[in-house]
């Protein structure tokens, strides 16, 4: 009775706070608007101090309209789930937002127009960074934002408050998605994505390039048609086709996973929905900044040439593997770092380290010309399998929370912002023949995508993708932030226009009806939820050996990578692996004994003890350590059973470690070497937390 | 055995890893200043996108340097705090770091003359805020950055790489402070901080304005002396002093408070120290920005004029009210919308909203020509007091340690700037006279505005403030990153950059020589360490009566505010407090029963059962409720005793609840409510996080 009396005065008071919320919201974009108009003549002696006043304060103004528009997210947002309404997430909640008050500002606000905006005419034979301006005797500083339009000018001298609420689109990749793809790739830490990590490879490379290929190909089809009809407006090349295939094959199922996360659907389903979505976002990244470095030399820049194609392929190539090797690179130093300091007796300065290294990847790698978004991914990969458990249990949660509130921001802002920017945007082009061919494309070139590939994965795999399965995939095929990032990126020509218009209403078809129907659509195929990853861990046990063929089967590629992890990189880089004593050959026994933690001895000895209740329920735990000869000779150094070990390191292993790590456990060494451990949290189910 | 392998292990790998980072450092800053000069002649069609993508990186490489140094800092300080070393604390680190850093720049790096960086011979009578310029035929964007002095745009040119590394001086309080500033509100939930109420509001508003004109009064005739020995090189007025003395008032002892926490000294004079120098920034700011806004009409604008300094005066109140008014506005707001949700379900939900409410205050304060920094503050002090109850034991963390870790960074990120900036800035005077002028003054003023005070304050205090107290509140006047931001904000005049100089070095001084010595201080004015507040509060119920007499004296003031708290304002913003049907009177019942939360009645009851023994300690429970009688009738509705009750809520119920909400206890009623809160972690001493 007293929850029911707290539900009712919770829900009418939220209901008052909410109209307060909504008032306040509205009243705060009046008055920040009532203040931009500026009363004295402009063109006396302009006191410039007061205008850099008024330009903050409509900044902050403008800011505090977004900052609002969360926190009605959030409430309502709470609202759905404390009703378990499941078919509208937060992102396509934000979007709605994002449009009423796109809608209010466009229409319902008239600014009268700011005369002290004049274009100068001021000829001069070059736009440097930083222009000096001589104002009767006194010097202003302006500093180049970017080249505008010619037929754009009048816009930019009438619409000056929308584009204030205008963000330059280098945000987005400089300050939103960074956060949001170390998040995607610092959870990703899961049993099912490495044993599903050579269809998931295959689905994210293969499948977005086919994709964007077969997209880019329909819409080229489509804008010949265009032209024939006389519909097209200005130029459209093939490389712009491409483009929008590239752009269009980001695929952020946000909205369908956290539906997943909630009905516990089938693990395995799962990692390669959310395995494949991250890895095509760095693609289709990469993929579109190569097709537009593809400029051909002579008068046509817009004829195939192979040597230009090529160089395309090698900007790729070398912008990919780039950004990969920093961002692993960074992570691993990071690990190094944190498993040789004891810093993690400093749970502040463990994390401050580890938050600034990580954003270190990323000015690392847009200050080296590579892609800081890619490299952001790999690092948060590097460092959820390394420096993770390396980290004290407080700021393994302090990480993730971090991380995790960062992601929730920064995603609720953009799809937010999405919905503002389909009123506030100038520019638009909506084309409905374009619109009508980019919406079919972009549906045949998901299905380019999966289909194939999921046939031909097939007949590798024992554990069958199978057609619901696909038809799942297939269905959370949405797009989301990055290609919303990477269209408006640039949309200085038509061609762009055209694409960014038609793209966000690519999205938010996507995250509007797929992003809804997406429980209709499970239990339409019949995909079990409700699975218990552990449950799904003991059933294995009595399906036995047929089960652990089937992995032995499907991950062939991934086991000679998991023996030279677990017996290499792991003990060098972490505290948990067998001590390298025992790996490496004899003849490297000092450098052994010096990247060997004291926990990988101890670790060894715990296995048989207080741990051994965790990991026994396979029965086999002989198959890994019973074959080793552990002696401790005179010097400390470890001799083993020699070097034909590390091949031995069997399959199971790899499996109960992977199953491990799944539930966070993996710092067994670590609770013993502190002696104030005890005071923190005890280990939380991380699925809870991801949930929410 | 093993603990010291460990260590020797770590010791040598630390300085590896040293080496690798300063390495790292130096060949960053290399090659990202050698990437900075272009090769092509630039006179040239110039492309924008290059430019603007070279412009990209030379930033991404600016913070990235910024970033090596911060985990520099994070590093060293780590081995410091391993090896207990005391005399220095990460912010004089950072300061070191940011010098070293700083010399590099200035003196090792070579970059030549960026030539395509000249000043327009373009003659406009206005300065607009966006700019168009038309080169040959394409529109580029330019947006206002500031006015520059006549005789620095030589400068301009010529240091175009020192003047990268330079942020604008806006950042501090626009990204930089917010967070100091709210993380020092938000922890200032201190029992002995509201026992001190009144000697802290002396010390920070009189005693800041006392030292700001006796600084002011100091320099003045300092200034004078110096025109008549003709060591002054341009117009310095009295207003000019008076700020100077505004900006220095402002005392930052993060040094010394973090040493007072690792020794655990005396809890009030902690209190006395925290309290004064978080409210202090927020007066001082103010104060500096009403100095600023005096302007007497007429002629010479640098004559006394009664009108002008009441206008001034008026500002102070108005901006200093507005502010706090808003703070606590929306402080307010967040505790009534986390009391009527159930948005403490959703941990994520509930950090983020807290997050975006607190900032939305900075925003909404500054949209409305309010001061932000000190909005932000007063919000911090209403979260903690009343939204902090509210949130789930999870949040409470989460918010913490968010907070935590964006004071920790922004604070080392402004010290570290300080240093590089007394090497990068370019328009520094140094004028030997003046700097021994502004250190006796400040000496002085600080003198000035402790020792009267606490003459005047134990006149009215029992617990009287001791000699050794005084004279260490005198030594820890440490000058921080308000005082720096103040005066880097605006360095146009050559009085600014007179006095922007002598900050620095008052700021170094202090901390590094002040913040060093802390220790030594301590032993030598014989101040008592390693006080547990546990033990002191056990220790108060010895001396009994002596004592409550002592708090009744020095809390008077306080008293009738606790009253209207405990009574009115916890149990309508909090789920804490007795019901409000018992403490408002009968003809209000509908508008109690509405606002009093449910758990309120539970707490009643719970009071005497469970969690009885958490404050039993004190033998008289009885006092607070003893004298209450809640029945409840048909209605529902509580009648009390009467409302005269409200005045018998003694003052050992205020010391108890303190000395509770000091240990993080206050949620009792919460955790009754939700069923998965077992999953929690427990309890954690706060102080140990402090501590860090």
């Amino acid at each position: 009775m007293v929850f029911k009396v707290t539900v009712n005065n919770a829900w009418r008071a939220t209901r008052t706070l909410w109209l307060l919320v909504l008032v306040s919201l509205s009243v705060c974009i009046c008055v920040c608007r009532a203040s931009s108009p500026q009363e004295d003549s402009a063109m006396e002696n302009i006191d410039t101090e007061k205008k850099a006043e008024e330009s903050h304060r409509q900044d902050s103004a403008d800011l505090l309209i977004f900052i609002m528009l969360l926190t009605l997210t959030i409430l309502t947002i709470w609202l759905f789930k404390h009703r378990r309404f499941r078919f509208l997430h937060e992102t396509g909640l934000a979007m709605i937002y994002g449009l009423l008050v796109g809608v209010v500002l466009r229409y319902g606000i008239h600014v009268p127009r700011d005369i002290s905006n004049v274009t100068m005419s001021c000829h001069v034979n070059a736009s440097p960074a930083t222009l000096l301006i001589n104002v009767s005797g006194k010097f202003y500083e302006y500093t180049l934002k970017g080249e505008i339009n010619a037929n754009a000018v009048g816009d930019v001298q009438d619409n000056e408050m929308l584009r204030k609420v205008t963000f330059d689109p280098e945000v987005f990749f400089n300050i939103l998605l960074p956060p949001i793809i170390f998040h995607a790739g610092y959870s990703l830490k899961r049993r099912h994505f490495f044993l599903n990590m050579g269809s998931i490879l295959a689905y994210a490379f293969l499948g977005t390039v086919v994709s964007c290929f077969v997209i880019g190909l329909l819409m080229y089809g489509c804008v010949v048609l265009m032209k024939q009809v006389g519909q097209l407006g200005g130029d459209f090349f093939f490389t712009d086709c491409l483009f929008f295939g590239a752009i269009v094959s980001a695929t952020d199922p946000v909205t369908v996973l956290a539906i997943f996360n909630e009905l516990q659907v089938d693990v395995d389903l799962y990692a390669l929905l959310f395995g494949e979505s991250v890895l095509n976002d760095a693609v289709a990244l990469v993929l579109s900044s190569s097709i537009v470095a593809y400029q051909p030399e002579g008068n046509n820049s817009h004829t195939f040439e192979v040597m230009a194609m090529l160089n395309s392929f090698g900007v790729f190539l070398g912008v990919f593997s780039g950004s990969f090797a920093l961002g692993v690179a960074t992570g691993v130093v990071t690990a190094l770092v944190t498993k040789f300091t004891k810093l993690r007796d400093f749970q502040l300065l463990e994390t401050a380290l580890f938050f600034l290294m990580s954003w270190s990847t990323f000015l690392l790698a847009e200050a080296c010309g590579s892609t800081g978004v890619v490299a952001v991914l790999f690092c948060g990969i590097t460092q959820a399998h390394y420096t993770y458990n390396n980290l004290s249990p407080e700021s393994q949660d302090r990480t993730k929370q971090l991380f995790e509130l960062l992601n929730f921001l920064a995603e609720n802002f953009i799809f937010s912002y999405m919905g503002l920017t389909l009123f506030t945007f100038q520019s638009h082009v909506f084309n409905p023949m374009f619109i009508v061919g980019a919406f079919l494309a972009v549906f045949l070139g998901r299905a380019a995508n999966i289909y194939p590939l999921s046939f031909l994965l097939n007949l590798g795999r024992r554990n069958k993708i199978r057609s619901n399965f696909q038809h799942m995939m297939m269905f959370a095929g949405l797009r989301g932030a990055m290609t919303f990032a990477l269209s408006i990126r640039d949309t200085a020509t038509y061609a762009r226009q055209m694409m960014f218009s038609t793209t966000l209403l690519v999205v938010f078809f996507t995250v509007w009806i797929c992003g809804g129907g997406t429980t209709q659509m499970l239990s339409c195929q019949h995909i079990r939820v409700g699975v218990d990853s552990d449950q799904d861990n003991s059933m294995s046990v009595v399906e036995g050996s047929e089960r652990r063929s089937t992995k032995q089967e499907s991950a062939w590629l991934f086991r000679i990578w998991y023996n030279f992890d677990h017996n290499y990189l792991k003990p060098i880089l972490t505290h948990s692996g067998p001590p390298l004593t025992a790996t490496l050959p004899p003849c490297c026994g000092p450098l052994a004994r010096f990247l060997t933690s004291p926990q990988a001895y101890e670790n060894e000895c715990q296995l048989k003890d207080d741990d051994s209740d965790l990991i026994l329920n396979d029965g086999d735990i002989s198959l890994t350590y019973g074959d080793i000869t552990v002696s401790t000779d005179a010097t400390g150094a470890h001799t083993s059973g020699g070097p034909g070990f590390a091949g031995a390191a069997s399959f199971d292993d790899l499996d109960r470690e992977l199953a491990y790590g799944d539930h966070e456990l993996v710092m067994r060494g670590t609770r013993l070497v502190l002696p104030m451990d005890d005071s923190e949290p005890p280990f939380t189910d991380p699925h809870n937390r991801l949930q929410m």
